[in-house]
């Protein structure tokens, strides 16, 4: 007998049909005679509704009071989803996050968690009923106030009790089969991973991956909980992400030694590119430019900076960020003319990021040019590029995005026969 | 400078416009100098809504989740209230029944109070915060499971908050405008009462009139808490009620040492008359019936029984009941056949009931009289009485109901040359 932690996305909850069918799943894995926790998010399109309401009544609604609202969200599934399952003749019992002991600081809209002591999820749990636990939301430890944990919220809640609880797995459902080589919308033949390191996970998903939040890989990573990613509409494996690569086998799933070249591609399309033209090139520059985009907390992802010649030597400082971050990024340069001195700022949010993944290609040389020849075939032209340990990104033209990622992904022999199932929308 | 109770029902916080319609009002009552607690019901039809969900997923809800579920509709209608009186430069924290301790027992979905513990709340009036506070709900002391008040439980939190604070007034918020000398939708002539005592409060809340639920008025006597039923439409003075009628003058309302005769008339179309034909009379046979209904906690109200005479003397036994309650009784009495032993069961759910209530009747002989004679002049038959010493109720057939209360009003000069204004639903 396992102890499971399953977190369930609110696409799987969107309606009372959801719920049911969520509830059928819960009570099959606890009829096979393990523990189940499960983290539920808020059903369907609730919480942009509420967001929706709050709006209309208030210009600039306080965080606090918009925690508030937003968690009842969570408290309307959890409730449902346990009603459903006792109806179906298993004991359950919903905890807010404040009942399950999910203790946070006080950052309201982007709390985190500090402690967690599920200590009446554990009870539940010894009196043989399923626990069922509200995603997202935290109490503030010194206020009592009740907090969110921002984007990945449910994700991370799910992991943390994981660990909490010391879970022999944490099973994250959506609406895919699991982590892909590719997005399979645009790569219809991507394939399925069994298992990806979590190493190769956290830049998958750091570099434009939906299925699992990066600060919920980053957690399990930490925690070494196993992270299981599945469809709750199949009983199909999913995808492993497994801590550690060479340890720490999970009692589930052996891991063969020899580790794949390439664990997969990850896109983004959210991506704008400043190039701020002209500056002068001293050092400090660059802090100086950075220092100011991170004190109205922007975030930059790449950075180029050309280093001209000449007596009075200029440079061209590019660099990207999420478009969502674009306007503010521009107005902050804007504002700063005088004291940065430049000559023209360039905005283009018609970029796009493609990232190639895999621990394999620490020790193999070969991957840098199989990946830009491939490009070079398929005539994308690189922008910008980045690399770390286990990843290669560059920086194209968002219309070349798509042939990029189809023309690299064929490059590394990673298409396979069959074509991908697509269910719905992204399972968040 | 007073300490105010405010609360305002479902209806008017129906939308966002009715939410920032009480905002402003909150806002004024602040601004005129006032600390101001607000308790607020879930918005319109949320309630009915999370109820018909709850039963798509499950025959048989548990209780506990219920009230999980249900709890979430104050989240909702009080974090919006909060940030909609923010917006309009007046700091609002928003507070659970937890948050503001509300102790209960724990009887999901019917909790009784046995705490109230407003530490926050007072935290937040000394801070110059406005307090909004979610109405009918609470937390089980021992196991901290979210519990509900059951019906009339938000009116219920506000008398109960205005106790524990010492509070000068409970104002109870709805679209009409106070108490009348009967409803207006069936007596347009019918008069708003400035004051009612109490005691003809409870009278007139347990017989129909539907603006102040029993339990509030109960406990706003216990505890001496002035309230102030008004209309969140119009600026209008609406009814006090006063705890004790000759003392405990409020600062705001001096009352006069005469009493009125009559308070008002109350009236209830949710009737139902059962009648046990032929059963054998002998001693206890009425309690065996009545022990029968209240084990499976049916509420009878009026009872009549007919002692005859003979040999072998049987007897028939009349008894009112809500008529939700109509089944379940006719249920347990055709199981209870031959334990009482009876010829026949007649049961009438086309019945009202008439109340006549007025402290004044204690010492004025006369008003029976004229009661029973405007009855007659409206040919209105008389089925059943029941009088205490502040009432008097008959039951007669429903379609003859309005005629009676229209006759009775008139009959004792309670009819006003203006009409009376009716905004909308119940108000609750």
């Amino acid at each position: 007998m396992s102890l499971i932690v399953q977190k369930y996305g609110g696409s799987s909850v969107a309606d009372a049909d959801g719920v049911r069918r969520v509830a059928r799943r819960v009570a099959e894995t606890r009829n096979a005679g393990h523990s189940v926790v499960v983290v539920v998010s808020a059903m369907g399109d609730t919480t942009d509704d509420l967001l929706d309401l709050a709006g209309e009544v208030a210009r600039k609604p306080p965080a606090r009071e918009l925690d508030m609202l937003l968690t009842s969200g969570e408290r309307i599934s959890m409730a449902l989803l346990a009603m459903a399952i006792s109806d179906l003749g298993v004991p359950a019992q919903s905890f807010t996050g404040s009942q399950a002991g999910m203790i946070t600081d006080g950052s309201h809209g982007a709390a985190k968690l500090v402690e967690v002591s599920p200590r009446r999820v554990r009870e539940a749990l010894d009196n043989d009923n399923v626990a069922i636990i509200a995603g997202f939301q935290g109490v503030h430890r010194s206020t009592s106030d009740i907090t969110t944990l921002g984007r990945g919220g449910s994700d991370t809640t799910a992991v943390a009790l994981a660990a909490a609880l010391d879970a022999d797995v944490c099973e994250i459902y959506s609406d895919v089969d699991g982590v892909y080589t590719a997005d399979p919308r645009i790569v219809p033949s991507a394939q399925k991973l069994d298992r990806v390191s979590s190493e190769e996970m956290l830049e998958l998903a750091a570099n434009g991956a939906k299925i699992l939040h990066l600060r919920c890989v980053e957690y399990a990573r930490r925690f070494e909980v196993p992270l299981h990613v599945r469809s709750s509409f199949t009983h199909n494996e999913g995808t492993w992400v497994i801590p550690s690569p060479h340890e720490n086998l999970t009692p589930q799933k052996e891991i063969p030694l020899e580790q794949p070249l390439i664990a997969g591609l990850a896109h983004d399309r959210s991506q704008a590119k400043i190039t701020i033209v002209g500056a002068p090139d001293h050092p400090g520059i660059a802090s100086r430019i950075f220092r100011l985009l991170a004190d109205s907390e922007v975030y930059v992802d790449m950075i180029v900076q050309n280093v001209s010649t000449g007596e009075h030597p200029l440079t061209d400082v590019s660099f990207t960020l999420d478009e969502s971050q674009g306007a503010l990024a521009m107005n902050l340069l804007r504002a700063a003319e005088e004291k940065i001195g430049y000559t023209r700022l360039d905005y283009n949010d018609q970029v796009g990021k493609l990232s190639l993944v895999g621990a394999g290609m620490k020790t193999n040389t070969g991957v840098a040019f199989t990946f830009f020849q491939a490009l070079a075939d398929a005539n994308v032209n690189v922008d910008m590029i980045s690399t770390s340990e286990v990843r290669i990104s560059i920086v194209t033209a968002v219309e070349k995005l798509d042939d990029a990622v189809r023309a690299v992904h064929t490059a590394f022999g990673l298409d396979s026969d069959e074509t991908a199932t697509v269910y719905g929308g992204t399972g968040r």
